[in-house]
């Protein structure tokens, strides 16, 4: 059961770490099968040349338990779920430890918008959540790791279809997808734009490098919604 | 018909990638065939890896419609076409969003010629374009792109033969050559000089690490031009 | 005889090398038989491509005299002496000359911990030892720069066992582990955590930045412990 | 004839070019013969795949004519004619527009020996030249290269054994050794040294992050000289 689900998360587990994005056994790729309501997760710690999609963890979006796997699911599997449980319209789930979004998310910082990179990948910046209180990282943190991202989406009215990137304060970066390799895709480009960002902050006043709204919307909506022209039909 | 026009642009968006240029489906590469008045330019969203020759798309220079090609050509075909349009002595033009190049560009500053590492690639700074404006953006945007570059060549008197590439303000580079594969060398040159004048203004004043005019001379002459004398015969 | 042992350092200092942490000869891995009393050293100057298990050195733990080996030991054989004499709860020593965290060295800082990347490696800061004295360096100054990294972690109470690597000022890093392999991982995730260091700076102020105490434990003792629950059983 | 000269240089130009300093034709090695008076450069503008020990260019020490060789030397064969000719303890010379390196070269700045990576090759700061005047770059420009790095080795009383390498202003290094293999080598290390002091100034005040002389000496004399005990007999 699941093979084609727990196939697609095996790969794109595998697609991360061949770009570079997970160095060790950090970082770990979810996708999730709305009818049968569960998801599946990279086992937790196991090398990624070592993953088969038989070692995959099925969880159930109904509580959280493991339906299929002989594995520990990933440490984070929690704020998976909860991201899932929350945002309906999510499909699949990456966490990485990338060098350059990291680096935001220790400094406690958004990526700005700087320019049509940012533009054609998020129509918003990428934001960064609030710190998690003691409380919080004591009692089910990887749970509450979800809970503020969630939180920091319905306060600020994001959307993950929109917004496909948060960085968690003190921590690292997730990324969102249509389908799992999808979320690759955005973890990969968030890494650049993250890189760009900072560079382009050596070069120059941020506020002055603030990409016009109206350049953001026309590159998202040039790759994005009904209205897309980038790309063959 | 256009076979060799298409394996030249074929060949070099190829190149583009694997220098590492060109992530996923960004960047492009077209080339002019300036007797028969067309240029071909890579299709739109393809990646690198499934490009052939037959898929190159063609475009008349008469009116910018598809002469040949069963794709959609790249979404920014209308800036490759108003450029050969307006610089008769250009053959062909490669788009990147090379990292340290665009951090320049969201930065809104020219890169300015800190070594004879630049002067041996262009005998100016890399200009940066302004901003289009919010009209500009929303009628005919990437035909507008490049009118914003060709305005800005007229009005500094600029010749894309002694000014490889420019930088489109809030987006990306793009950059000129003799051909296809010179444009891509372009390019790559490019990336390498904007992360050197980041570094170099890392480490000292902006304005005293200006190349003097008469070293940037004899660098770019050395190279170019009738008194050449790099190179073989 | 110790053929095991041999192997190991060997295979960790290739290891090293393929991780990029080591160009040239630079780095090198040593790890420890508490049993027989002796550890084994890679030799001195030799390129990794060459090392054979055969001509790793083995080291006693009596008198620092070599026991067993061909080849002369890595200069920097009296420091990972010195630190197995002192911290008996230590298995393995990895020496680097990795650049960003060499940059941290040369800058005389302790690395602090801006994040969960950093804590799920290292309990504490990365700390810096004192500057060496001329009389330091001019009589066994091998020796004196494991005695200043003693110094530094009794007078901090620190422990190597939590605080996983060091940088010796206008030096180098020095990583630390439960046996060969675990101690190159260490000194990957350092170079990794010093790179974020450096650009979490570019981006923000150093005090605001530093990770919340009880984050840091709760990732630390998330991976190390008697109660850690990431990977598998 | 000079065939051994040849293959050495040949080797050692596609050594550069594989560590990287040597995009495209970028970058070229010599070494000398100074029984036969006679030094061996790569050729100009020729790709290193290209490159065999044939088409290596074989310079007189007397007058700089070319005694062997069917292509045209590097365009900057008369600096290193004229550093051979000046520095008779001279045995190889490579120069590169390495990133990090040229980025000092470029801010006009000599690299500051920041610890011991840099002591560990170099027993000085790697210096760099003043700007050539315009009447030196108009008239023998590559000669007048080589005479300002000589100028500022007399002055400065610097050796060309101790000081492997020097930057010239606005423009890329220079680095020496004792064969061509090792000059290549010395560009590499200087490669490093660069991207790490680059770093240093970032992290902390350029001044206390100077070296102390007696640490400089300790690692300088350690790899080098009569004293040396780094590596194997």
């Amino acid at each position: 059961m699941y093979s084609k689900l727990k196939a697609e998360v095996c790969s794109a587990n595998k697609e991360l770490h061949s770009l570079g994005l997970a160095p060790f056994t950090w970082g770990n790729v979810s996708a999730v099968d709305r009818e049968n309501n569960v998801f599946a997760i990279k086992p937790s710690g196991v090398p990624y040349d070592d993953l088969t999609p038989d070692n995959m963890v099925v969880i159930s979006l109904a509580d959280g338990s493991v339906v299929e796997g002989d594995y520990n699911p990933s440490s984070d599997t929690p704020t998976h779920y909860i991201l899932y449980k929350e945002f309906p319209q999510l499909n699949a789930v990456v966490h990485t430890h990338s060098i350059n979004a990291s680096s935001f998310a220790q400094s406690g910082r958004a990526i700005p918008s700087y320019g049509t990179t940012h533009a054609d990948f998020s129509h918003t910046e990428v934001p960064c959540t609030r710190a998690l209180t003691a409380e919080e990282v004591k009692n089910d943190y990887e749970l509450n790791t979800g809970v503020v991202i969630v939180e920091h989406f319905k306060k600020k009215k994001l959307d993950v279809s929109s917004t496909p990137a948060v960085l968690v304060r003190s921590h690292a970066p997730f990324a969102f997808g249509k389908n799992a390799h999808d979320a690759v895709h955005n973890a990969a480009v968030l890494e650049i734009v993250a890189e760009m960002a900072i560079k382009t902050e050596l070069l120059s006043d941020k506020y002055e490098a603030q990409i016009p709204q109206y350049l953001s919307d026309k590159h998202y909506f040039r790759k994005h919604g009904k209205d897309a022209y980038y790309g063959q039909k």
